[in-house]
């Protein structure tokens, strides 16, 4: 059976050594009394959550999937995610970084964002219930009028009820302007919905007495595409004024989606037939109101494939010290055994040290980034509030596109660790590449990430922001340009954060002649970047270890965090050599192909 | 729901334009009178059989798997496998390529490939029932007595029987030399085997009246580790002198396993219990007959997944030109439509032309092995026997790990074409991810490919065999060294050959003194091996198209063709840069890293 353990250590190492996120948070009025060890102490309860409670359910939910009764349209989810959501309730675990005036503990979102990297360890499929919740609390939070706020906020805080992001239709996903969901006002201002989604992730249950459907449609005088969308909160039962459960509402799951992974949850089809709603936001701003969801829901993305890394190293490290199969190539290690324990390979070294090195690179990104969002909300100087919102909206792409194709990259490594035992179920680790191969596809695809990050978050402002992620890498290397010790990890950072500014550069003109020279670039350019941003959170981890090792401390954890450094910049961050290399050699090789595409 | 279109034109290209496999096979005696037409009209056959008999049982066979009767130890396979696999038998095709003094039809090897991709390309679980028996007709041909090649070899061929391999134990799969199952000699001159075999493809079925088992197992007498193993064949029904069908045999399927994907071939585990069997080939020396299986099954697998390749990558093909979603970058392509088919979107055209660059690359190099098999049999010339021999073994490490390494980039890329669609089971795209997956892992997994590949093939002769092949090369160099429609093809790859010589010989000395230093860089090296090799393919494949394009052929297979080498050398040829440099990186990034992986 799959094993896990909480990464406190680590955790702790990025929130307090490397970030010192206390002294950040400090700075922020609502966090002015935040310390560490309130924030170990919560995470540390979250992780024995995650372990006892949803971990055990992960490869029964996998096993069991979920099931539509389609006479009363009711999901019933696998066995036991009923009694482990009722005791995330009661543990208070969805209010955690909500706000106090809706019944949350206000706490960082650098709290939540470790917590739910354990929870995705330990079940992905079960933490898209309440993720999805939290996306809706905050599309609600930012955009719904004091009426919904009130009516809603605090059930969705407490968890009684849960929220769905209602989005795509069959013949649209990517292309949201082409939804066809129609919206028709009623005399009370209300709105009657009508239409076909799917796809709809944790879109119907039995866990909570309501559940909270954020759905895109048409007003019958919208404008065509993407401008003529707006944004309904449509529950599944009415909610009376009191807030007390009303009547049925034409919403209901049409049919269940039968998929690669993430068995445990309910993929809906979502019909609605005269559903009721009410508007949030303004008209035909609906997707502007959503993109505050979707943004929380790309950094959650990235941070479930970080989760499924993290699982996957921890299960294939302990397979490989406990494996014996052949000798060294360098000489018998383990002579009183018939062979050595695999770890002893370099290769099977290689895929673990990969796996490790994404998780902890993703780990500091992720957490560096809800720091952003932490400090967008309540930093009181607004120019650092601008910045930390324009960064985040940067690393955001690069979060979910580069977090979840490492992911895909460390869990079939992890799973190719145990040979064929990787392949059957029993190990749970051909489970943990499936479950994340959506993560490359929801919230859309790797690819729109990519067109984001290139086209509009770097290209779309001349690379301004770019540079002032640059500034930060341009202080470290400052820092420890002349540091021996430090110059295996600065002299590659140094050089590719030069090659960034040209390369970026001509991506830009050649864009601005032929803008399918972005297209053609952009996928690599997004990994290219994402190997930017790890190599100066690399180096950065790196620098804190080695003076922490300086001043003699012994805990061999900062010479492990050395060599993890070490591995990531000898055979991870080099791909960087091809993927320039690739995104240069231009459009032609790819459009100038109908005969082959015939 | 998927299609599939046999590629009988490319392999037309490949066999009998690029390759001239009729001229080659004409001097081999028994294959002097073969012709274009009979070797195009078997194909055409087989790939009607393909797509009517066992691509309809595909999504099926995966959905429903096999099972188990506990109590009698029989495994039914899916619904219509049984009497697909009658079909196959009464059409001859399990006697394809089969010796005719066994009953087979004596056809070269090439036929065989070519049936065997469009096989696996319409359902991989299915065939590999006959695939395996192929493997143990081989091993029986060789090693086997007089007795028993009379006594099987017709019912292999036929098909009236399938056989398989049984290696793997539940403590040891790569390091066979710790196998346990035991072998006691009785006085007949049978003998007695006891033990546990698991992982047993096609390893228990209902589809035939026998299964005949190669054993691999211990004499009581044996030396310790590989050179004290022999080899043995075990019926499920004891076979009595005249053929006929005799008593139940004590080996038995005692479970089958839950896998990640071909659901339904039956994966067994088999029980030996006093089962009666008799040698193949001498007393410990079981491995090396067991090796004309594996490296028949080497081949096969890389080509398990060359079908993967090409079928999933005609069905993302036809779903990209279907689908509309978002307007070109470059402006709106289909005016009169809502959107433009997303085949307009440079990345999603780099998607399908990376799976068709690996699909047209792996069939040239699967067919050009199969062709050296042939010459390796039958060839007048000793030398070019033994040379054929050579370069098909330093080879068969690349066709399967290469081959299945792609299909896994591949199958993924043509299921992210689909976005949402791609990760739900209708459209059948996450099987073939998942199907591929084995493919990279049994056989020995790829890691042990590249060090057979580097340690083994090539410095195990100080680079004799890889210069042998790389006069080809050097060959196709000089022959077109000076065309400058070909320097875009001839160039890169000179520039990689030269290099090739000078990285394995750093190679040789830095693994000298450390042999670790192998291992860190044999995965690494395989890549840039085998894309050496597609190199020579493509460049070959384009010279032939380029010429008839010369010539004034009008059919755009050609101009496609070039349009596809292009490609290959734009954007996948490149990843050798990175490759090296990591592989150059040395194994102390990996070895010297006890605290990190404490």
């Amino acid at each position: 059976m799959p094993q896990y353990n909480p990464p406190l250590r680590d955790m702790q190492f990025v929130l307090h050594e490397v970030l010192k996120v206390t002294d950040e948070l400090r700075g922020l009025p609502p966090h002015a009394d935040i310390d560490a060890d309130t924030i170990n102490a919560v995470l540390e309860e979250g992780g024995k959550f995650a372990v006892e409670v949803t971990f055990p359910l992960n490869i029964s939910g996998d096993e069991e999937g979920c099931t539509l009764d389609k006479t009363t349209h009711e999901v019933t989810p696998p066995k036991g995610f009923k009694q482990a959501y009722a005791q995330f309730v009661e543990g208070g675990w969805a209010a955690l970084s909500c706000d106090p005036e809706y019944g949350g503990q206000g706490l960082p979102f650098v709290v939540n964002q470790c917590f739910y990297e354990m929870m995705n360890s330990a079940n992905q499929a079960w933490t898209m219930y309440p993720g999805l919740s939290h996306g809706a609390y905050e599309a609600l939070h930012a955009h719904g009028t004091d009426a919904q706020k009130k009516l809603y906020l605090p059930k969705l805080v407490s968890g009684e009820w849960t929220g769905t992001m209602c989005l795509t239709e069959p013949h649209c996903g990517t292309d949201l302007g082409m939804l066809r969901t129609k919206a028709e006002p009623q005399a009370d201002g209300t709105f009657k919905l009508t239409g076909n989604k799917i796809f709809i992730s944790a879109g119907e249950h039995d866990m909570t007495s309501n559940i909270l459907h954020l759905v895109l449609a048409r007003l019958p005088d919208a404008p065509q595409g993407s401008k003529g969308i707006s944004l309904f909160i449509v529950p599944k039962f009415n909610v009376n004024e009191d807030g007390s459960i009303g009547s049925r509402n034409g919403i209901y799951c049409g049919g269940l989606e039968h998929k690669m992974g993430i068995h445990g949850n309910a993929t809906a089809q979502i019909v609605l037939e005269d559903a009721v709603g009410t508007m949030v936001g303004a008209p035909n701003k609906g997707l502007a109101a959503m993109f505050v969801m979707m943004n929380a829901a790309r950094l959650g993305v990235g941070n479930q494939s970080l989760g499924l890394t993290e699982v996957a190293y921890q299960n294939a490290l302990a397979y490989a010290k406990d494996r014996i199969q052949m000798r060294s190539l360098s000489g018998v290690k383990a002579k009183d055994k018939p062979a050595d324990p695999i770890i002893v390979h370099p290769d099977v070294r290689k895929m673990l040290l990969t796996a490790k090195a994404y998780a902890e690179g993703g780990r500091a990104l992720a957490i560096y980034c809800t720091l952003l969002l932490d400090k967008e909300l309540y930093h009181p100087d607004e120019k650092v509030r601008k910045d930390s919102g324009e960064i985040v909206a940067l690393l955001t792409p690069i979060v979910k596109a580069f977090l979840t194709d490492n992911g895909h990259i460390a869990t079939n490594a992890c799973m190719q660790v145990f040979g064929g035992h990787g392949y059957v179920k029993e190990w749970g680790m051909e489970q943990l590449v499936r479950d994340n191969r959506i993560n490359m596809i929801y919230e859309g695809t790797n690819t729109i990430q990519s067109l984001d990050l290139l086209g509009r978050k770097i290209l779309g402002n001349n690379g301004a922001t770019l540079k002032k992620f640059g500034k930060l890498i341009g202080a470290l290397i400052a820092e420890e340009g002349v540091n021996e010790k430090m110059a295996e990890f600065i002299n590659p950072l140094a050089y590719l954060a030069d090659q960034m500014t040209k390369f970026t550069t001509e991506l830009g003109f050649k864009g601005f002649q032929n803008p399918d020279e972005v297209g053609a670039a952009a996928v690599d350019y997004l990994r290219v970047a994402g190997h930017l941003v790890f190599g100066y959170f690399w180096a950065r981890m790196a620098q804190t270890a080695l003076r922490e090792i300086a001043a003699g401390n012994p805990d061999p954890f900062y010479l492990g965090k050395v060599q993890t450094a070490r591995f990531y910049f000898a055979k991870l961050f080099p791909e960087t050599a091809t993927l320039m290399r690739t995104a240069r050699s231009g459009s032609r090789a790819l459009m100038d192909t109908d005969a082959a595409l015939a």
